[in-house]
């Protein structure tokens, strides 16, 4: 981040008060900031920082009027916070997309299609018929299998590992070390205990605006023609485990080191939290919430529930069993008490 | 794949009647097949959509006989369905095991004994000392340490890295991100609270016919001439902890995410569900079935047991007990009941 | 490993008797030792094997007095076993320290400032304004990104992915495929239904003699200035995922597969068995345990708590409550008669 005053007044919208050429680097809390800091006033409990700050430059909603001598450059805004905000996401955009060209030694088959503004970083290898979009960003050490397609503007993050065929949309991010389109686990067993592998041929389609966090593993399809599939906007978190035949619906999010067994279909807008555990062949119905561990073993047809425990079943239900669970050395002497009294009434007869 | 229908008909031993020379690039259902696709018929139930199909080929049973014309080329073969099968695994065989030579920038050290038919990809590391065997598949960017030895037939995809001295027999194949030989987890308290590192001087090795997940990650042994062991025909998912010292009997099945703590031995022909964790030090029996994130705290010493659950126990005994847990706010207030009816009566009396 | 038993008497400031010359490469247990290898006498039980062993060389008490002809070369020292730990404990940090030099191709970025006795590995990258110290070893295929500053005597293991910014300590020891700095899991919610990303703008801190296993994940902090912390001596197994703005305190120890979400404050000193989940925004005191597969949804604000259970409470207590919920379908049916016997009461009245 190395802007001026003067450029951050501009990408704002805003109003400027004092020197236009402060070089700002970085943003600051108000009472700590540096001079090449940018700072933001929004809760005027924080005012009295205003006239001590060390900030280069600070912002401030517009219509605001100092009421003593301040040292910074003033930059007014409608919404300092949201000023902020929006600068934070300008500048983290602007830096995730700001390089650019092949750096060497990397390796790109000659028939791989590649659209504009493609980095490519050093030890990265691109396979035969690769597609990829515009303002794709593949960073060092990123493997790109044959007949891989990569839509525009998706992130790369150094060392993911893309097998033969998988498809990626638009505006994906995918960090280091996960992998896409590795074998499902399917072995058929033999007489004699052992077991045959079975061919794992069909592929990983990720669709647009979809996260996928790093070492987190993606298994392809059983048949050809087959595909695991990630819908629209889905967020995945690290080490998650998607099995071969997996779906993934629109705009659900998934916590970290959960693990989706073979052909379940997951609905949209779901949430999950972390280590939650699904078995295979299930339908999780669309807004399904499951807290983290949790253990699925049937499928959840009604939508928009919230289940736990091991196997999972409702929210509330399950705490009201497991404030009771907790009792349970305390409550089994009251049923041996009750016995005994029992007991003693019928001997007492 | 691309293959001509006369090919497959040859491969199949089967009996072509049509065209010899249609290109057939893919395999389809005989309802959606394209021109270039391959289609079969099993069932009778498909039998009219042999009459339509776009397929460029179609498997069906010798001595069947087509009811009406039927435009597609028709192989004859003694089971239609396994004929395919037998077909997509030659497929996957042939495509999995085509590539060779050495591509570069690639790194082999001078000592390292390499055999016939080696396929050593792009940014890939071949210490000191290594001995490989036939017909080895080494993805781009692996890292194979020194010492390492791989048997005949083995797949390693991308971004595999192996450490000093693992042992990886034939037939195996290792999915992207996996780590073999990282330093077991071993540290002894010193008196000040802080924690000295237990060298970790053993190594891993893997048997013949093993598959090992992405992103697994599988321990050396602790003491030099110690191995952490994964036998014969065992098959590890995804992102599966092995400790060091840990042993996986023959045939063994583990599913993603599974952790088998330090120096545990596991029986051969065992099957356990995802997410399970098994302490250390413990024997688990030959055919112990662990069902999905059940966590073993004791040995398991009779064969062939189901066991789930925290601590984990039969399953059959869980289910039953959890039932219960289930209905335990009504069995609390059941009991609360039977004390106020056995004090009315007492105070009755 | 190769010494003289010269060297090794040298080294272990014991006396030798028999052959200074020998060739050690290995230790080996006394019983089944070979000639190039060295054995130790600790235990008198194993006095008989000293007689008949193979070993080159064996190490003894101080002041032993062989009762027969012994064909190894023998060296005295005052502890054996002690001085094997230590030979082997300065032997494995001589083979870890021992690479130096750049190998080539790799990528250093001209602004990188680099301490002496480096090694870096082929195919590893080293981005602009990184700052290495003194005797630090990157093995292949690791990604060093922009700014990222690593101190003296770091280990850092083939195919690691360091993200800018990320600050890592002196004697640090970091695991294969493990990720530093990758985004926080951070979604903002828009009324459509689908997700906003929210900028990961903060960074990675690792303080010294730190360990990081093979596949672990540590998410960057969420705003600039902000930063996920791991602090001093802190050890973390194989596929740990620490989210964003986690502080781990000192010497804690965490095993396999356990995840702690956004926000947690981790005490000293604290150890956590393997597969753990913390929740968000938790505050763990210092010296807690938590047993495998533990689920915690509360901070634990007393310290040396032990907890189990998901959600987790005391380990004494949960295994009261466990072992009565092995018991829960006699203990209903126990309850049914008692409301039998009161009934039949109530009814012969």
């Amino acid at each position: 981040m190395e802007f001026t005053s003067g450029q951050i007044a501009l990408l704002l919208n805003g109003q400027l008060e004092g020197d236009s050429s402060v070089s700002i680097k970085m943003v600051g809390k108000i009472e700590t900031a540096s001079s090449n800091q940018l700072a933001f006033l929004s809760n005027p409990v924080y005012e009295k920082h205003l006239y001590t700050t060390q900030a280069g430059a600070v912002l401030v909603k517009k219509g605001f009027v100092p009421k003593e001598k301040v040292n910074s450059t003033l930059i007014f805004v409608d919404d300092p916070y949201a000023s902020l905000t929006f600068l934070l996401k300008e500048y983290d955009k602007l830096s995730r997309y700001s390089k650019k060209g092949i750096e060497q030694p990397s390796q790109i088959d000659d028939s791989a299609i590649i659209g504009s503004d493609l980095y490519l970083g050093a030890f990265s290898y691109v396979g035969k018929g690769v597609n990829i979009g515009n303002n794709v960003k593949i960073h060092p050490q990123c493997y790109i299998g044959e007949r891989v397609s990569i839509g525009n503007n998706t992130l790369i993050y150094p060392g993911v590992k893309i097998y033969d065929g998988t498809v990626i949309g638009n505006d994906c991010i995918i960090h280091s070390g996960a992998v896409l389109g590795s074998d499902g686990f399917g072995f058929a067993p033999l007489a004699d205990g052992s077991y045959d592998t079975i061919p794992q041929l069909g592929t990983v389609t990720i669709e647009d605006q979809v996260s996928i966090g790093a070492n987190t593993v993606i298994d392809r399809a059983t048949l050809p023609g087959e595909i695991t599939l990630i819908k629209k906007g889905a967020k995945l978190d690290n080490l998650i485990q998607i099995a071969h035949n997996v779906v993934v619906g629109n705009h659900t999010v998934i916590a970290a080191q959960t693990g989706i067994s073979g052909s379940t279909k997951i609905g949209n807008r779901c949430m999950f939290g972390g280590q939650v555990g699904i078995a295979g062949h299930l339908e999780i119905a669309n807004g399904t919430q499951i807290a983290a561990q949790a253990g699925i073993s049937k499928s959840i047809k009604e939508e928009k529930q919230r289940v736990i425990g091991y196997p999972a079943f409702g929210f509330t239900d399950y705490f009201k069993s497991y404030s009771v669970f907790k009792t349970l050395p305390e409550l089994s002497k009251r049923i041996t008490k009750l016995e005994l009294d029992i007991h003693n009434k019928n001997g007492n007869k």
